[in-house]
């Protein structure tokens, strides 16, 4: 079966991927009149005398935008609005299946950075939460920052947070395996776009002994000419030895490669000069940094990729619906980074002791346990940090 | 039964009335891979190639964005955005259940008419059309014309327009009962808000021989001191004789009032001192502008009212789903006034000449004949004004 051809065929009789439904009967006129006028009035008085209570009578507090300018989808680069819907249908597919959460795609036809952040806060009253997606670097480090700031409920960047959160969720795990300890570990990050970036953030947060980011032009340090004001902040939190050069200097005794770059850039070469049981997560899509089975020739002890025709694949949906269910289910007004590091943690400890092997590092994207586990840990962390509106929770 | 409290019950249980599903399974890795990563991209490549295959591959063509500023929110007025947002979502239910139409309520942060333009561009490319809703007149209006200006698809103030048609329906139907022409009636519009200012333009379109609007102030005339900008092109094409005073004096020998003010305005003298057989729609909600007990003991023939529970209820659920769902099956880029004709006139013929009577002027809102009736007669007429994108339906 050619599954191009079913795609578009799928999309095309089906006239997208998503609808809108009634969660309440419409029979009759005594209906009518409870879900319309004269009776929704009532709603709608007690959410005027009290603005919380919107999360009470209506769809807010389980309702997403999954907000794009289509700058930067998939690997297809910018290819606008009207490209990008089928992919946020897909997005709003998975909050439902996964989630429980009803998500709707709002594709801008702008990509201005401060015309995007009016417009996020302009209709932000419907959503519980706003999912910025394929928005390219380093405009999405602006945009998530200041909505973040402005906004009562979570932003969050899947493209980074989501890629962040599972690439170490399976960090977590292979480090089992191999029996390393976070703390005297030295990662290697290649790519410096909105994954790269969240990575590399994220590792630092969470104890890694030192990450050292490459991008194009090699080793980002400090003071580095080329750098804008993202990189610039990276070279500031990784680097410690402030080295420079190649990826493959880079890489030389590094415990952990993460590709988030392009088509075969990691070599058997490079590989063997890494440190005892490296740790290998090409995540380039469709064509990982190197093809598993040379990975673990050069010498990989643990290997993961993108892809779900390989062991360990990274996958967003193993973090997104349940980070936003939890982040929802107590009203947060943020997902802070110690929510994305109970998430990843919720994750890796999906897979018992027993289950965990070098080929099964991460859960399956089917596996029905993960998105509960990950929301429990997001709104219990939540509330222990003091971003919730609500403490209790069933 | 509480009614108001079982509206309550209704909204608090199910945590608002609509949801987002997916119309794909998505039960397996390859049914993942076909609704999204990686052969969601296929679809998007299309649509980079040829920008209106997304009416083909996407919701684009059946989805709306039910927008509103929450400034005019059914008789309950400037009451906000959050509190607006359970009659936007019901708003989305009729828009489902009537029209096929899939509808998201988008509750804005902003009552700033150029903000708001921004905001509805910004986000327009996702659907196929915008229905405004419940936004304060005179703003409605330059919000309106500027955005189905600026945007090519349709942009339709339902306060407005679907009232307009419905009560313009209503009219044809009476005028039959009557025995009056068109052509020769003199009608009294009260009420100089969204809706008073559309029917009048309606009347005017339509060719009723005069009418008269009034406002708080009374009579509008060409050159009263007080009148904005939208009740100055009102006076314009109405009130040929120029005649001043009072609502009383207004419906002096008037064929038809049509109210769309408030509680108790039209008196038993005032109807009595009208032409023969007078037709009476007193819209005002929930108390109309006069009971239809007393109009009919003044001497009214054809009474109607915005009540369910009164014969002959002006109801605009008998328009919007039929309009949309005609304007979007020929991919419309505007909705003008002989699309809304036809819509008026497919609304009253789906009532036969034998069914016809004075207490049986408009279809029943659980008419399903009407929605379909109205799609295709807007379909046609937008064909053959040439606004439609394809010429050829089912």
């Amino acid at each position: 079966m050619d599954l191009k051809k079913e795609a578009l065929k799928l999309h095309r009789e089906n006239k997208g991927k998503i609808e809108v439904v009634s969660k309440v009967p419409v029979k009759n006129e005594e209906d009518l009149s409870l879900a319309y006028t004269p009776y929704v009035a009532e709603p709608c008085k007690e959410i005027e005398k009290d603005k919380d209570l919107v999360y009470e009578y209506t769809v807010k507090g389980h309702m997403v935008a999954v907000v794009t300018d289509g700058s930067a989808v998939l690997g297809l680069g910018n290819i606008g609005p009207y490209a990008a819907l089928p992919v946020m249908e897909g997005k709003a597919v998975l909050f439902k299946e996964f989630g429980g959460i009803d998500a709707i795609p709002i594709c801008l036809a702008t990509q201005d950075v401060d015309e995007i952040i009016r417009t996020v806060l302009n209709i932000a009253p419907t959503f519980g939460g706003i999912n910025l997606e394929d928005i390219s670097a380093p405009r999405c480090f602006e945009i998530e920052k200041r909505l973040d700031e402005m906004l009562d409920i979570p932003v969050f960047h899947d493209d980074q947070h989501g890629t962040a959160i599972v690439t170490f969720a399976a960090l977590v795990n292979a480090l089992k395996i191999v029996k390393k300890s976070l703390y005297e570990i030295v990662a290697v990050v290649n790519g410096a776009g909105a994954a790269g970036v969240a990575i590399s953030k994220f590792l630092v947060n969470a104890g890694v002994k030192d990450v050292i980011v490459c991008d194009r032009s090699g080793i980002i340090y400090e003071g580095r000419k080329d750098l804008d004001s993202s990189k610039q902040k990276i070279a500031k939190i990784t680097n410690k030895k402030k080295i420079k050069g190649t990826l493959k200097e880079a890489l030389e005794g590094a415990d952990v490669f993460i590709g988030v770059s392009g088509p075969n850039l990691l070599t058997k070469e490079m590989v063997k000069k890494m440190a005892k049981k490296p740790i290998v997560f090409a995540l380039a899509n469709p064509v990982p940094e190197i093809h598993p089975e040379e990975a673990k020739e050069a010498g990989a002890y643990v290997v993961g990729t993108g892809r779900s025709d390989f062991p360990n694949q990274v996958n967003n949906v193993l973090a997104f619906p349940g980070v936003f269910k939890g982040a929802l289910r107590v009203r947060a007004t943020t997902i802070n980074e110690r929510m994305k590091l109970a998430a990843a943690y919720a994750i890796a400890n999906t897979i018992s002791e027993e289950e965990l092997s070098s080929e099964y590092i991460l859960p399956k994207p089917f596996d029905k346990r993960v998105a509960e586990n990950v929301a429990y840990a997001v709104a219990k962390e939540a509330i222990n940090t003091g971003v919730s509106r609500i403490t209790k929770f069933d």
